[in-house]
This record gives structure tokens, sequence and C-alpha cells, in this order.
């Protein structure tokens, strides 16, 4: 194994339990409430989501069994490989080894279909006919339309209208598995309806997406709802990859000083680094850093509040760094950042000052993203260039002082859907996008009036 | 391994030696000819080709070296998955055991990577700074394009007009990976001056697009010509792939009773099936299938004659099966079938009953493409659909004869950049189209008065 570019696992290696940080928390996180501040019921959450992923939800067990039918279904394409990055390593002359998880490998070309799976498992288990779904990017809704054509259940994509028109392989993608895409704001729903006449040419938002997919379940007794992000199940459903992760390393005798993912709704991030945050917890020395976009900057930015995860206020409130439930984005080619809040799960890990969060500018990302495709031959998502540039910052500043550095980083997913993004930034037409103060005071003012976390 | 999805190779399992069919063929090809009907010498092509490659076209030995450097980048994507399509055997209700191997997990997404490395690296040892090439659909010329970066060479791709326009996102690729890609007919060539100065608004064609990036070539010292497939070094390099195939096959105890690839010029064919047509040679029992579109009936209909590779008879004569060289197919979606010639290694163990060709319409592959990707989740390419339709109807056969049958197929690569064709196929935009007889031949008729191989 000596001068090895990637690790692999056996089919038989693979973890077969998802681990659940919410176990090993110093302390609890608050839980999700109502407009009334009061914790939300199960039987509350049963229009929305089937009943045995809203156990899922609310489980305090460390390690979570993976069913034997969603470990079929991973072994499409998992474990994933682990390479060590060594001509990047070399380009940038650093004594830092740099290890990248590829999630690329996926049927949908990204880590997404690690919850995708499970989650049209459980709905199938529960009886459920349907899924409604919302997307940004496009990632989400083409893994959970591959994922439902494999269980044998039909889905519905809301898409965020900026990504519905600028990503139309996207579509193509979901409907070659057979789910059904729709732009959003769309006619099919109230909240779609409303917002369309309010303004007619909004580029949506995930927030709104969400709402309309809601929506539709809510009405509709053989049909559920599944988000791609954000819920604690969801983040439990990721760890494969940091399980994966932490066996690879101990193959070839590493252990990460750094461990980087970007977040958006911090699915991809959570799934990585939360095995390596229970490792901290037991007092192992790990940084775990979190990279989102300048233009997104929930975690470094946005407060520690209680807000709803769509912008019609239809779902709990859920204690998480938000930017406020009406916040619209800058549309940056990283879509799957887009997120007005962060997962309760990796806010929390933020609060008790687990994971350090970082902003990064998009110029850097695609900079970083161009020096990784020259150097390693993957062209990276955008979301997962900004994972990049954070591990180049921390392989320069290992440069500068002198010393060797183990960083992990998640590479959430590939970027031959988004090329367009290259394309500008070749053309000379991006530009970073702070995000204006006042801009974000207003949309912080969407929170007056509801309850605050303790 | 009872249960497995996948059959992985270490990367020290990796081969080390290329194998070339060359050394076993029980009677040895025809050489290479001028228009005289004499044996080519290494020298006339040296303009064209570094000396070091045009040994490796000429080599009778049966292994070849594969020097460590080319190796270093094969592993960036090396060994690649085998895997078991136990998903569709059971939609199927077949005995058949399917395996298909998954060459589409490379940086460009397909086989092409195999020749695009070793071609780049043994350009910059022959001390070459630059390598110029074509590309129809585009496969090649990213995967060159990468190449190059890789090992530090600049890349021009003259890419055919027609599929510059309707491409953007190869273009993207290439551009991404630092490659040049330029429309063909271009301003740059004086082929491409005298085309355009007869029609401006030409959509060009392959045959264009390669006398324009030979003469490139021979006009700077600096400069040779790449080639993606055809030549005997290409399908040299490919075979790693049947190489890998045969490991991962004895892993599980199994031998394939069929072996299947889609041929267009010939190159992930013979990467499949070249070491198991040096098995048959040695008494092995196994079909060898190659797959084209009816479209372009290279191996099925037309005659095995001297042709040249490109339609401005810039080439040396190849013996091949050819269409004749201004032949233009019909713009079907798997471009990379689109070409009136085929290896001339190919169109050998097809004259030497080695090879059963077979040709499929694009209806039947597009509705293999779906039923695959329904089932084993992976999007295929046009091109490897040719493939799966193929095994497909074996799969059924082996159900109709109530018989266990072992088929692998070669998985060339995957078509997340060829989504376009889905949507055509699933708008009803697509019909079958079979070569009519009068317009097969026209073409033929390029033949006449050119030396016939013995």
């Amino acid at each position: 194994m000596a001068n090895y570019t990637k690790i692999l696992l056996r089919e038989d290696e693979m973890p077969r339990q998802w681990y659940n940080l919410n176990a090993d928390f110093p302390t609890p996180m608050p839980p999700p409430v109502g407009m009334d501040g009061q914790p939300i019921t199960p039987e509350a959450l049963a229009p929305v989501f089937p009943m045995n992923l809203i156990e899922q939800e609310m489980c305090t067990d460390r390690w979570v069994d993976i069913p034997e039918e969603i470990l079929g279904m991973l072994r499409i394409w998992r474990p994933s490989p682990l390479y060590r990055a060594r001509r990047l390593e070399q380009a940038l002359g650093t004594p830092a080894k740099i290890f990248y998880k590829n999630e690329g490998v996926s049927p949908a070309g990204s880590h997404k279909p690690n919850s995708a799976v499970a989650q049209a498992w459980y709905n199938k288990q529960f009886g459920i006919k349907r899924l409604c779904t919302e997307t940004g990017a496009g990632q989400w809704g083409s893994a959970l339309s591959f994922a439902c054509k494999l269980v044998g259940i039909s889905c519905r994509v809301f898409m965020v209208r900026i990504s519905f028109d600028q990503k139309p392989f996207r579509q193509m993608m979901m409907r070659t598995w057979g789910g059904e895409c729709v732009a959003s704001p769309s006619e099919l729903t109230e909240t779609g309806r409303r917002i369309l006449a309010e303004n007619p040419s909004t580029p949506g938002s995930l927030g709104i997406a969400i709402s309309e997919a809601i929506e539709q379940a809510v009405q509709d007794p053989e049909c559920r709802y599944a988000l791609g992000s954000v819920l604690n199940h969801v983040m439990l459903h990721q760890t494969i990859i940091g399980l994966e992760t932490q066996k690879q390393l101990a193959q070839v005798g590493e252990y990460p000083d750094v461990v980087i993912g970007c977040a958006g709704g911090g699915s991809n991030f959570a799934g990585m680094a939360f095995p390596f945050i229970g490792d901290k917890i037991a007092g192992k020395q790990v940084r775990i850093l979190a990279i989102e976009p300048e233009a997104c900057p929930t975690l470094t930015r946005a407060p520690y509040v209680y807000d709803t995860g769509d912008c019609a206020m239809m779902t709990p409130l859920l204690p998480m760094h938000s930017l406020g439930h009406t916040f619209v984005p800058e549309p940056i080619h990283a879509g799957g950042l887009r997120y007005h809040g962060m997962a309760p799960m990796v806010s929390h890990g933020v609060q008790l000052g687990l994971i350090e969060p970082q902003s990064i500018g998009q110029m850097e990302c695609y900079q970083a993203a161009v020096q990784f495709a020259h150097n390693e031959g993957f062209i990276p998502a955008p979301e997962t260039s900004h994972a990049i540039a954070s591990a180049i910052r921390e392989a320069q500043r290992a440069k500068e002082e002198g010393q060797e550095r183990t960083i992990v980083l998640n590479w959430s997913g590939h970027g031959l859907m988004d090329l367009t993004g290259y394309q500008a930034y070749f053309d000379g037409k991006l530009a970073d996008y702070a995000l204006p103060e006042e801009m974000m005071a207003r949309s912080l003012s969407a929170l007056e009036g509801l309850p605050k976390p303790a």
C-alpha cells in the first residue's frame, strides 16, 4: 500500500450501522417546537413523514442498524474510494497529506443517494406509494428519482426555478429515472400560485420548493415528503461516509488533523464529520471545518434561533442557525449551498464549539476546483469546491508553518452537470459576492416573534 | 463474496502489462500500405506519431510492459469495478448471469482515458510539446485534454462543427482541463480554410477534423497527432479492461460464455474482447460479439478492403471493414459509433471468424439503456447501450432455452453528457434507421482503384 492512490474497502467491509451523534452530544439538542414553543409530537409529523422515519428522527441510540435491503442498494456504488491527492499536494508543494472521499461515484454523482435509498425504502415499507420533494441544484431530486425507481415508488420533484432553467440536464436525469420534475414556484400548489402572483419572475428558493412539496404530501395519504438534508435522520444516513473514511484511514495508519466538508443544509458535511466529532467528544484532537459560501453565510453570520425549514412556515420550528425563512440567496453556481438554515445537529455542533465554520467566496472556490481538476483529474461540483478551497488553505498554511498535517475532505460530488459555472468562471463572468449587512438584517426580521432556543 | 454486487481489484492487482493480440492471431494481419500497395515504413509515419508509439503500433510481442508513470495515472480510476447486474437479471427473469465492466468511473466518464494517458505520456517522453486530435461527440477530445494536462503538454482538439455547436458541455469539459477546442473546419489549417471558402456554413465531418489535426501535426516538429481508436497501439492500451475482467471473474469462479462490446472504431470492444480472444485461440469456448448501429453497419455489411482513416486520404491505407472514407453516417446519438471504418485488428478478428458482428437499431438500444438505468442505477452512454441491448437479447435467449449463461459486457461509459438523446427518446423523436443499400453502394464507390488486402 506504500504508493497507493486510493484506499478501497471490500463490500463486506462496508459499515452495517449508522452513527448517531445525538447519543454523544455533551448537552442534548433543543427539540423542534411548534409556534407555541412546545415540543412537537411524533403524531404532528405523521402527515409529512412515515412513522418509521419519524422514530429515526427522534432516536438517540448511538448505532442504528442499516437494513439489509438498503445495504444492497448502497453497494451499487459503496464503499466509495478514499483518495490521497498526491498530485495536488505536489502542485501546492505542501508537507500536508490531503485525502478526499469520492462521493461522486454514485449513479447520481453525489452523496445524496446515501439518504435517498434509505428514505425511499422506509417509505415503501410504511406503505407509501409516492414521494414529493424539493431540489436546489438538482442533486437531491435526481438522487431521489433514482432511489424511488430502485424501490418501486413514484417521485415528484419541485426544482428551484433558477436551477430548473440553468440546469436542464438535471431534469433529464430525473426523467431518465422516471422522476417528474416541476419548476418551483409552480401552479400546482397554493403556495406556488401565491408567490407567482406576487413576483412572477422570482428565481425561487429551496424554502419555497419545500413548502410546495410538503403541501402536496399532506394532501395525499399515500404520499409523503422527503427532505435531502437538514433533518436528523438524513444526517444519520450520511454518516456511512465518515465511518468508511475512518476504516480507510486506519488501513494506511492515518488519522486526520482536519476534517472538511462544504455545508448548505449540512448533509454531506455531517456525513463525513459526525463520526470524527464522536471521536473528538471522546477526546481525540481533530479540527472540524464546515465551509459555506459568502453569499449564504448561515453558520458564520446568522444567529442561532428557532426557524422553519420552509418559507411558508409549514414545518415545525427547528433550532438552527438561520438567515430567516424568507431569505432568497444570490444565484451563485453552488446551488446546493443556497439554503437559509442549517441542519440543527450541525448548528448545535457549532454552538458547542465542536465545529469551526468558515465562509469562502466563489472566485477562490472555482480557482481551487480548477487546480483540483488539473491535478487530480476529477471535476468537482461547485458545492464541493468550497471544501477543496478550504483544504488548499490548510495545506498552504501547513507549508508556511513547515508542518505535516493530515487533511480529509468530503468530495461530495462531480461537476459534470455544472459545467456552465466553469464556463462563466473562465469567461470572467463571475465575481465574489458577500451578503450585504442590511439585506441580512431584513431577512432576519422574519424571525421576530418566534420562540428562542434555551 | 456470496452476495457481491461488484468485484473490485486492489491497486496492486492491476495488470502491469498490456496484451497484444497480434502475437496470437493464427494468421498475421495484412500490413498498412501506401497507394502503391507497398507496406509503409515506420519513417513514413514519423511526422504524424512519435517513434515510440510507431514501434508499439508495429510490435508483435505478446505482452508489453506498462510504464510505471502510466500505471500511476491509470490508478486515478483503475482498476475499474466489475458489476454483477443482479437487478437487471431479475427484471428479465433470466437464468443468465450478466456482468458489466464499469469504464464510466474515469474522470472523463469513458474508457477513452486508458489510451489517452498512455499516448500523452509516450509523446511527452519523445519530447513532444503539443498534441493535436479530432473529436466527434467529444469523448476522445475530453479524455486527451485530461491526459495532456496530467502529463504537462498542451492539447488542441478539432471538434466537428455540428457537435461543437450542439454539445457545448463537452467543450466545457475540455476547457476545464486546459484543452483548446476548435470548431472544424477552422481557419487554422489550409484544409479548413479551403473547405470554408467553398462552403462557409458546412457542418464539418470527422474526416475533415482528422485532416486538420494531421495537417497541424506534420507542420510543427514539436507537435504530433493522437488518434482515439482504430490503431493497434490504441487497442493495446485498452486491453487492460479485459485483463482486469479476467482477474475479477476468476475471483468469483466465473468464465464468460459470451463477451460483448459496442464497436465504432473498435477501441472499447477490443479492450474487453482481445484478452478473451487470446483464450479462444488457445482453445477456450467463448463467443465474442461486436455490436454496431444499424445506421453504420461497418462489420455486418461493409466489405473488408484497404481504405484510409480520413476522408482526405492523408492516412496510409489500412486493412479493414469500411463503408468508404467518404461515408457520412446519419446523426444518430451514439456519436462514438459513427465511423466509416473499423480497427484493422477487429476487422481481422471478424475475417478469422473469432468475432461475431451484430447490428442493432437505436430504439432497441435506448429501451435497453432505460431498462438498465432503472434497474442498475447508472445511466449508460448511447454507444454503451448497444452492448446492453445485445446482452439483454442473450439473456432472453438463455431464458427461452432454459439455460444458464454467463454474459460479460463492456460498459464503456456513462451517459451524463448525452442526456439530450434520452430526452429525444422519451419525447418520441427517435426512430430506427438502417443504412439504405443504394447509399452504401455510393459510398463504397470511393474504394475503387485502391489496392485490396491479400
